[in-house]
């Protein structure tokens, strides 16, 4: 019963990650229910952005620029390694921040078949250059803990600092439903006060 | 820092129903995940489907015929007025109903200045060649309420029957959490058993 073309604009709108049938109905009724004008400038910002954005070469971030702003402004001396670069929106929105970013697109997961060879790794390393620290920022799980280990194995030898981001309780949360691996690792790495 | 075709992105993805920042920047970054061809399909559904998809200029769901397949097909001695194209989805998804359908395009709202006028009244009166019964399927508020009685009014008086959907307890919910308004409804609706 149902149009072709409406099911084809669902079945778009569920590629969208934890997009499920019933938003994506509700979506693209939406879009239907957009004037003319709306609906096109909605399909034209989804091609201008993939048209216009592209990886920076530098750090592997989205940009519209050959080398992204960030890159060409940043402290130099200190680069951060994330996974994918939406997790460098969390660093933006936190602030205080200034120096490098470097995306590695990914993090060692051998099940996968996730290699060394598949990670901006030999970026990384032709990025050194006057860097003091490499703050590694990878997923707390098995994957980005293993990832963080190879990195510093690579690193420290060149005589950069590694650090990764410090685990532990959340600010803002109980710890009688802190899970026991967050509690292990906050109880261990505790600080004097 | 951000760029401005991403931006534009995520407030088009915004104007989308229920999708906040956090969303829209999240369906954002899955476009510039997307590969190309992928993206370009997503932008030409959204596209497509607004050409090529209009009211039926029957009933006044979304089709891209003329007079849609559901209108040809149905029932035609029941007519099941509705006030949005989605509703119908609702009854469709449900199966076992095979009569006519008619979207009023919303319902009376004199605050909001939405009078006989702005509604498929008309239409309706045209449609009703043949029609035995009229299903009031309007959403329960003072809105839906106060339009199925000005329906019912207008109905009546032609030899029609008019009926509307039964109020109640929601099957599989708790009578512990239904609203008063909602359990007054079901108490003097309440059926011999």
């Amino acid at each position: 019963m149902q149009s072709e073309a409406l099911s084809r604009l669902i079945a778009a709108f569920r590629r969208l990650p934890a997009v499920g049938q019933k938003s994506a109905t509700r979506y693209a009724y939406a879009i239907l229910d957009m004037a003319d004008a709306e609906a096109e400038e909605f399909a034209n910002a989804v091609l201008t952005a993939k048209a216009v954005i592209h990886f920076c070469k530098e750090c592997g971030n989205y940009t519209d620029t050959e080398v992204c702003e960030h890159c060409r402004t940043a402290d130099k001396s200190v680069i951060c390694v994330v996974k994918e670069p939406r997790d460098i929106l969390a660093f933006e929105k936190m602030g205080g921040y200034n120096g490098l970013y470097h995306v590695l697109g990914g993090s060692l997961d051998f099940q996968k078949g996730i290699t060394a060879e598949n990670l901006r790794i030999k970026e990384l390393l032709t990025r050194l250059d006057g860097v003091q620290e490499v703050i590694i920022a990878l997923d707390p799980d098995v994957s980005g803990e293993m990832t963080a280990v190879y990195l510093s194995q690579i690193l420290k030898p060149l005589g950069i600092k590694v650090t990764r981001l410090a685990h532990g309780i959340p600010m803002g949360s109980e710890i009688e439903y802190a899970d026991e691996i967050t509690l292990m690792r906050a109880l261990s790495d505790r600080k004097t006060i």
